[in-house]
């Protein structure tokens, strides 16, 4: 396994792979490290479909907010590589951030309507930052396919979304939410809950699994629905909802208040984000639906 | 020489010629038709620099205001395959509007600094419609380097910028601008001119040719250097400044009006735009300066 500290040692290990003229295709895993079981079975996912699998670790400012916790997010290399090495990584990207902004980026990428509700709203400026640190890893990188956890699953819709736009050559694939066995989704931030914390932070799942079948309900409306996933939410104490919506996936447009699910056909998005003290958890589910009503 | 109308033909001819696996590299000259020796240029360049050359013709509607000349823009298919014939090219990408924008793009990029003057200035919006047009392109042709003429000097500093701040991995490679004998620079715009404008137009190049001198008088300032420009090209009686600008070369930040211009040390832009009639012409000079002075 190669490490690669620079663009120039990323872009070397690359470029001699390409004059080996294998066959492989290139899979990529774009992460902030700390890794977790979710990140390793996308590593795994990425080298069995194509061959060669890159994973890049980079905690990018760029995406945080003033008072988010970018000083604070967990950071752990040595552990890092060696999980990127277990799970059959070929080169792990490390950049330091000098290394990613030489100089202060005059370009932006600006993503609307996806980016309009849920993180989006509630964390001005995230997908911007995510959009900018995508595109120049997809520049760097080049690979074929890129792999994403569905836990963040508005910012697989943004990623494709721009990816489309821009003609940029990489299949986006999302992948399954990987979850502790009590149904809390992975997330690097687990590791910031107390113990009273994670107990409690099983709500989320928890609330997303009745979602499923509250939605099924005769006569369950938008509204209703909304208002029983809070009042689930609400049943664990410490928990303080930022937000709990239900959107149309991928384009993520809200869902008239008064309307029917079961009359709705095609994919909804349950999307919850809860803070448990300083800790901001995000979890998701995507519905199918297969009603009849005004879409068929 | 291959002619693509739609994405998938050009990725299909791109595809053959990587799986031929030629040593060539892809040289790549985006432009917007209506083709003159200035683009013959730049593709007998990209074809003799990098062997493999890729022409683009398209009128890119996002990046004309809605009072300028987008429908009126010159168009001539026939004689511009044929040019591009004659000149080297392996593939022209001629694609509709509908295939370049299939849906109303969500993703913009936005390029501050650098397109805060001259073109920047006067065309709002301009420049987010070239940067997203021109990542388009490069993410379609995936060209080793891009050939650009320096009249367009402004458009070369934006997409230079932006291909370092996105790391698209491309080389950009600027041109001279081709003239006329009398000096006129190049340009699709010219065939709106009438006998009389295009008699007078040669006032830009005249002017720029001047103040290539002006500028090593002792004593001569910013500010004294634009009044000479704008004097002279007053002389035109159908000229109509929209602007006439002094700056530093890239980053097009402004010069102290009272500066000595001797005193400068580095490369300077003169900027130039004048409307004859409803025809905007563009045309500019780069000048090394090599003062003692602060920078030293």
């Amino acid at each position: 396994m190669i490490i690669a500290e620079t663009i120039q040692q990323l872009r070397a290990a690359l470029r001699e792979r390409r004059e080996a003229r294998l066959e492989q295709r290139i899979g990529f895993v774009p992460t902030m490290g700390f890794l977790h079981e979710g990140h390793a079975s996308l590593m795994r996912r990425a080298k069995e479909e194509c061959g060669y699998a890159v994973l890049s670790i980079f905690v990018n400012p760029m995406q945080f907010g003033p008072n988010e916790d970018f000083d604070r997010y967990p950071r752990d290399a040595e552990r890092d590589i060696r999980i990127a090495e277990q799970n059959g990584i070929d080169v792990v990207f490390m950049p330091s951030v000098a290394e990613m902004y030489p100089k202060k980026p005059v370009t932006k990428i600006l993503i609307s309507g996806v980016t309009e509700r849920l993180c989006g709203a509630s964390r001005p400026g995230h997908f911007d930052g995510v959009g900018l640190v995508v595109s120049k890893l997809f520049n760097l990188v080049q690979p074929d396919r890129a792999y994403f956890g569905m836990k963040d699953a508005q910012q697989v819709a943004v990623i494709a979304r721009m990816t489309e736009d821009l003609n940029i050559p990489v299949e986006i694939v999302p992948c399954e939410t990987v979850r502790e066995a009590d149904g809390l989704a992975l997330s690097s931030r687990n590791v910031y809950l107390s113990e009273e914390e994670r107990g409690q932070a099983v709500i989320l799942s928890r609330t997303l699994a009745l979602a499923k079948e509250w939605v099924k309900s005769p006569g369950m409306t938008n509204r209703a629905l909304s208002d029983k996933i809070k009042e689930s939410i609400g049943q664990a104490a410490l928990a303080d909802i930022d937000y709990a919506e239900v959107l149309t996936y991928p384009d993520l447009e809200p869902l008239n208040d008064e309307a029917e699910l079961s009359a709705y056909d095609g994919e909804i998005l349950v999307a919850l984000a809860v803070k448990f003290g300083r800790t901001r958890l995000i979890d998701n589910r995507l519905m199918e639906l297969h009603g009849g009503g005004d879409h068929v």
